[in-house]
């Protein structure tokens, strides 16, 4: 069991939550502004999720996990860097303008990626970065799907990449659907793939998939 | 039965002439200095494909495959401006800088893409920008791959797009595997997808893949 901080309680960090709480591990769900949180939201945690506020979140947190907007998380996280030091953060978040229909556009950083960004702000925390390369459904549900799917990792800390195949396994991850690409310079690529989604949605609608390597 | 012309002599050139031959196809090979091509290399040839100056095969086709250097695509096809005028141009390449170790590196045009650029270049062409998310090998053998494998498409003009779906069909993709992403500027999305590209070589080898939707 390990104490895992999830930051954002949208979508995706709920997911996250409920998921990781199910195969046993301790969630405290940072939120902004935990007393503001939608009571029906909040009812639903249950005894293995605390809200927490973020700083306390992480504060508290072995892994921290950021599942909130990519565009803001740079100033966001460095506001945190004394206590992200000596942990994991795992960053599931992609920097892009939104189109005008609301759906992904341009990145933020084209020139590099938030995730090389966010590792040199926070010299003292071994950021990973993953599952950012698919409909948020499929990241704790990957074996849903009729074909294989792909998560990628990007870090430089290779204990810090093993432990986050960990996590990946306990969210239905199998360890040959997991592809480490290597130091967080390669996260430039994996956020790159992010400009394939709004095109893939606009055709096909909702329908969940993950950007794969079909060998 | 349709004239292609193919520019370009390499793997990349040399494999498409060979599967469009096969099935039919009259196959124009255009190099930049066909007398100077090596006779081992176009001994195997076979009748239905013949060789030609590169203005002469674009001249003579209906339709034109470009399968040379991405990196210099743009001034090579400039020149060719009247001859592929009221043409398809089917544009497989990746425009990319080299790598140190010779895989592919950053974007050329990470502002765009080299498809857009391409279409504005040669306004009465039509430029369909498809097959340049793979491992060369796959593009005349999708079903090699053990896993469904994803081809885009990106062009301005729906009937290009329909005789290159034709032409692809033709490689053994099926259209379940044909994802139309859009206009031309999609292509931005699927050329970005090659900076996974080497980081995936490096960790796994010469090993086929495809970047793909799983779903």
């Amino acid at each position: 069991m390990t104490t895992i901080g999830i930051l954002g309680t949208g979508r995706v960090g709920g997911r996250l939550a409920h998921a990781l709480a199910s195969v046993g591990h301790d969630i405290i769900l940072g939120s902004r502004n935990p007393d503001a949180m939608d009571p029906d939201r909040t009812a639903g945690l249950g005894p293995a999720i605390r809200l927490a506020e973020q700083r306390a979140a992480i504060a508290l947190s072995d892994i921290v996990i950021h599942a909130g907007p990519g565009d803001t998380a740079l100033d966001r996280l460095r506001a945190h860097e004394a206590e992200l030091a000596g942990k994991i953060l795992i960053d599931v978040s992609n920097a892009t303008h939104d189109a005008p229909d609301g759906l992904p556009g341009e990145l933020v950083h084209p020139d590099g990626s938030l995730a090389e960004r966010l590792q040199r702000a926070l010299p003292e925390t071994r950021v990973v970065k993953t599952l950012n390369t698919m409909l948020f459904p499929v990241m704790t549900a990957p074996g849903s799907l009729a074909t294989p799917p792909t998560v990628y990792l990007s870090g430089d800390d290779e204990d810090a990449k093993k432990a986050v195949a960990g996590i990946l396994a306990d969210l239905g991850w199998r360890p040959e659907w997991i592809e480490d690409l290597g130091d967080i310079t390669t996260a430039r690529a994996t956020e790159a793939l992010i400009l394939l989604v709004p095109h893939v949605m606009r055709r096909g609608g909702f329908r969940p998939f993950a950007v794969s390597l079909a060998r």
